[in-house]
C-alpha cells in the first residue's frame, strides 16, 4: 500500500528511465512531460501562489516542463510569463509541441535571444536585455527555473549564466525544475553559477546529486514527483548495475 | 486569478474540444486521457482507498481512462484489478497504446470476454462468467465504472448491461469516470441498465445531462477535472452557438 520510492538516480539512469519508457513501455515523451509538468504545478499551488508566476524556460526538454506548467497554471486562474533564452526555431521534439500549444492559446511569452558569436556559441545577454530580465523579475510573484535539465554539465554557459545571476539576484522565490539549473545532476556540486531555490521539485527519482551535503543550499527542500512511468520500470532502473557505474 | 469553468457542454461540444484540441492546438489524445486518468486517481486518493481498486473497461475511450488510472492507482502503491470486457486486439488508439504499457508493466489484468452473436453483435456475459465477476466485485473496496463514455446512445447492451447490473448489485463504493454508464450525456435520462455511483469525476466540463433533476441518482457528487486544454478552448466551445444547436 506504499509506493515504491526510487534511490537516488544518476544522469544515465535518468537518461534510461525516460528511453526505457518511450522504447519498452510504449509510452510517449509528451506524456512523461504533461506529467513533469503538471506535478510541478501542483506543488507551486500547495505553496500559495500570489502575483504572477515567471517562468524561464531553456531550449531543452527542462524548458518543455515550464512551457506545460504555464499551461496549467493559466488553466488554474493564474497569471503567467513565459520567457525563453532561445530562438524558438531551434526548440525540438516534445518541448517545441509544448511552446506551440502556447502560442495557439495566447499565453504570454518573451523571447530573449542573443546572436550567437562567431567562435564560442552564443553570447550573453545585452544590457538592455539584462534590464528588461530584471524588470520582468521584480515583477514576479514566483519564479520558475526551467533554464537547464539533469543534462547538463560544466558551467552554466552564456546567456544562462547571466539569466541564473539576474535570477538569484533578483531577491524573488524560486522554484527549480527537477533541480537548480547550475548544479550536476551527479555530483551535487556547481561548477558556476547555480540557482538558489527555496524549493525543488524533482522527477521520477531524487538526483544522486542532492545526497552531497552542500546541495541543499542550492536546492532548498526537495519534493518528488512521479511521471507516470510504471514503478516496475524504476526499480529496473535502479537496480541494473551496468547504469550505476557512471555515479 | 479564479480558474474558468465552462458551462455544461454536450456531446457534440465534447468531442469538438477532443478534436480541436489535437487539430488547432498540437495535442496528443493521449496527453488528454493521460490527464483524465490521473486527475480521476487523484480525486478518489482523497476519498481514502481501503482495499483492492477494481477497475471496469469497456473498448473505448473510456476505458482507456481507466487504464491510464490503474498504472497511477499502482505507481501510489495501492493495490489493482483491471477487468476488460473487450478483445484486447479490438482496443483501438490511445486505449489500445495504455493497455499495452499495462500489460508491459504486469499490471493486473482479467480479459471478460463474450464471444459474438450471429446477429446481434456481442451476446451477454456466461453463467460462470457472472460468478466471476460477482466474485471480483465482492473483492473490491472501489469499485471503478470505466465502461461507457459521452459517446454512447441508447440503452446499454450485452455484456455491458448485465456488468452494469453486477455492478449496482455489488453494494460496493462506486466511481463513475466521466459519466455513469448508461446515463446520456446531453439528457441526463438512462434509457436502460445506469450505473448509480457514489461519485463521478468529469472531464473538461461538467455534462448537460447533469443539469437534469433526476441524474443525480446516478452519479452523486461530481468533480470536475481538468484535462489540460488550454482555458481558451473551452471557452471557445462554449461560445459557438452552431455546437449548441445538438444540447
Amino acid at each position: 500500500m506504499t509506493a515504491f520510492e526510487p534511490p537516488p538516480l544518476n544522469r544515465v539512469q535518468l537518461r534510461a528511465v525516460d528511453r526505457r519508457a518511450v522504447e519498452q513501455y510504449g509510452m510517449t515523451g509528451l506524456v512523461l512531460m504533461e506529467n513533469a509538468g503538471r506535478g510541478t504545478v501542483e506543488q507551486l499551488r500547495a505553496q500559495q501562489i500570489a502575483g504572477k508566476v515567471l517562468i524561464c524556460c531553456g531550449r531543452g526538454n527542462n524548458g518543455g516542463d515550464g512551457f506545460v506548467m504555464a499551461r496549467h497554471l493559466e488553466n488554474a486562474g493564474h497569471d503567467v510569463l513565459v520567457l525563453l533564452f532561445a530562438a524558438p526555431d531551434s526548440l525540438q521534439g516534445d518541448a517545441a509541441a509544448n511552446w506551440n500549444i502556447l502560442q495557439a492559446a495566447g499565453t504570454p511569452c518573451e523571447v530573449m535571444q542573443t546572436p550567437p558569436t562567431e567562435t564560442e556559441g552564443p553570447s550573453s545577454l545585452t544590457e538592455p536585455q539584462i534590464r528588461q530580465l530584471q524588470q520582468r523579475l521584480a515583477g514576479a510573484g514566483w519564479i520558475v527555473d526551467a533554464l537547464l535539465g539533469t543534462g547538463a554539465t560544466g558551467p552554466a554557459r552564456e546567456p544562462l549564466a547571466a539569466v541564473i545571476r539576474c535570477i538569484n539576484q533578483a531577491g524573488k522565490r524560486v522554484l527549480a525544475v527537477d533541480l537548480p539549473s547550475g548544479l550536476d545532476c551527479d555530483t551535487g556540486l556547481a561548477a558556476g553559477d547555480c540557482i538558489r531555490a527555496e524549493r525543488t521539485v524533482t522527477f521520477a527519482a531524487r538526483k544522486t546529486g542532492f545526497e552531497a551535503a552542500t546541495s541543499a543550499e542550492f536546492t532548498g527542500p526537495v519534493e518528488l514527483v512521479g511521471i507516470g512511468v510504471p514503478v516496475c520500470l524504476l526499480r529496473e532502473i535502479a537496480e541494473d548495475d551496468r547504469l550505476k557505474r557512471k555515479a
